[in-house]
């Protein structure tokens, strides 16, 4: 009786593997997760006491609200949004439950089955899981060092594409970057050719070189009307300050907003109201000194990583140097296969990552993997690159 | 760029209309929320800080979690609904965002287009608002005093319909339940034709007469297999504890959770963390005493309609006499148009109730009319029946 959608849906064999991954003996960088230790505890302390001890606003905060999300806290996106540079109003933002729940939303909206939409390789994978429910087709574009290649993204766009999901930057899973240049030359192909760039802007935040581009929302020409767009960005505080709550929102042209409320209101009424009045109180308590901690707590981590690559890796072995997010990619050695590299890894080094081929719609990059250095301490991140190292050299030996 | 399932989602016009329901003048009986004043906030605000003062626990439930959601959560609920008589084990039972995202869930999972549904005439919108986005057919069935018409759902059966949502306690919106002989018959005809049933039971705790009859989940016949049954039931926390939470579950056989939790992950990961872990903590604290306060108030609130209307309803406006719930439904006299009475409610009597014709799949019941007891005070629930009776006489006698 499960219909076809529904069939697309399957278990990620990985994802088995990698429970094992929680033991305290495996040093893990397969986690997409951020370091709890980080989380402002003592001030979610205090916010839940003030919330609650108010009468009015603590009962408004455990009743049921509107779908598009509370209205302060759409003020205080729009108005950090503005500071970077995209001017839009709270009519252009929607309050979804992560920014999970808009790619799934913005899948509902705009894929069917068959229909092309256009991602980067890798991508992230959560998206793809998103969109494959719909069934959609994908289009792989390839990455140089600067952002996708324009002339495939032209490819996929004059063959018939009208949707790209891209990350400019600190991307999940490789953690690269766009340059400006190649901002500027995705936007002015989408336009040329009447597309949608979904942008997922998930780690904006985290940058750690002191260098922050503009998104391609801010880029994207709208003439202040809140009607206009080439760019749809989803955001969250899932990185920025805690998932738990689940909030992310959609920033979007009105005549998408409105329809995603309707879903909203369809699909689960509202993101929780305790949690969004929560999320607002700490953006505006934490905002930006808490951000600062986390740069600096996730950029020595990220050091840590690369000097640990460099002092132990093989010379076959190359990776990324992010400057921002949480993640490393490696490209390992042609003959290895990272997914039994994993096996190898969590039975004889103790050592956890995702093999990078679930990030590539095409199934290729069978030699790639995912590091995270987000959540171990800096003394096991070098223990688990010199192991995983170690491993590496011993498997391409073989 | 919108596809077809989206363009199935439209703004409602009673909606708009009932944004003037919050204004303090209004008498309003239209809200589907529970009373704030009932919340146990003083209760939530210890169990915030004691979550949020306790470092592991505290860190815990700020972090993400698994799509299942929380087992200890999932086993209070399999002990609860093993209480009521229907054993079940937490494989059988997935957290999701309100009953609301279980039934789109189950929508995506189970309805495609042209696939038939039965509905209850009337039927709870929201429920048909997620069915909606699928473009199902829907197949409504009549009810009479004791649940819905066997011939009917049996001639559904018959003519292909595999799939039935139903509410058997103190419905919304019409506050009605099944009798026992009536859930025994719905479920041997389910049976019979291999139905699935989606049991909605948002408001089986709120009886008021001191009779619960087993649900449908409970009188299904599992023999103990957690793979089997028939019935799929949805359940809530919204009006028991407090909607702003979002905590809601589905309860169903292992291959069907199975699907959802895959579902789950990919459309928003999980329901928050903190937001489950204090459900499971106030659950605990709470009940059963706080279930009863919530009978005692809102069973005091339902007297006082049912004396008013009886006092002052003209003999031409029949109504329901519900045992549990936040609904009685009006049945006016053929030639009054709700809707219409509605801008006249609004505009000189200063009252707000839901037209009933939004809740019938076949835009049936222009006479019928919601009325919830829920949120306004005695005083002025006597004070807006009797505004509301005072309309009704004067539009009916021009």
């Amino acid at each position: 009786m499960i219909v076809r959608d529904a069939r697309a849906l399957t278990a990620s064999e990985i994802r088995d593997l990698l429970k094992v991954a929680d033991r305290p003996e495996i040093i893990s960088f397969a986690g997409g997760v951020p370091d709890p230790s980080l989380f402002p505890l003592d001030a979610f302390n205090a916010i839940y006491a003030d919330l609650t001890l108010d009468e009015t606003a603590g009962r408004r905060s455990l009743q049921y609200s509107i779908s598009e999300g509370l209205p302060a806290l759409r003020q205080w996106i729009a108005d950090d949004l503005a500071s970077s540079g995209a001017t839009r109003s709270i009519d252009n933002i929607l309050i979804t439950c992560g920014a999970q729940q808009g790619l799934d939303m913005l899948a509902r909206l705009l894929l069917e089955p068959g229909r092309e939409i256009v991602v980067e390789k890798p991508s992230y994978l959560g998206a793809m899981q998103a969109f494959s429910m719909r069934r959609p087709t994908y289009v792989g574009v390839n990455m140089d060092g600067d952002g996708p290649v324009i002339a495939e993204l032209e490819a996929a766009f004059e063959r018939g594409a009208r949707i790209a999901y891209l990350a400019p930057d600190f991307q999940n899973p490789t953690g690269r970057s766009y340059t400006l240049e190649r901002r500027l030359a995705v936007l002015e192909i989408a336009r040329k050719y009447g597309a949608v760039i979904l942008e997922d802007a998930a780690y904006s935040k985290l940058s750690y070189a002191g260098v922050v581009l503009p998104s391609l929302l801010a880029l994207d020409e709208t003439n202040g009307d809140p009607n206009a767009g080439t760019v749809i960005q989803l955001g969250t505080f899932s990185k920025t300050l805690v998932p738990a709550l689940r909030i992310g929102w959609v920033c979007a042209p009105r005549p998408v907003i409105e329809r995603l409320v309707l879903m909203q209101q369809a699909s689960d009424l509202h993101v929780s109201t305790i949690n969004q009045e929560v999320a607002l109180r700490a953006a505006r308590k934490l905002f930006p000194a808490h951000l600062d901690i986390l740069r600096d707590a996730y950029r020595g981590k990220r050091d840590t990583m690369l000097a640990a690559l460099g002092e132990f890796m093989p010379d076959t072995v190359s990776y990324t140097r992010p400057e921002g997010g949480m993640f490393i990619w490696l490209t390992l050695p042609e003959n290895i296969d990272s997914r039994q590299l994993l096996e190898q890894a969590l039975r004889d080094a103790k050592v956890a990552f995702v093999p990078g081929q679930a990030f590539f719609c095409d199934h290729t990059g069978r030699n790639t993997a995912r590091l995270s250095f987000a959540t171990e301490k800096t003394d096991r991140i070098r223990d688990g690159i010199e192991r995983l190292a170690l491993l590496i050299r011993r498997v391409h030996n073989q």
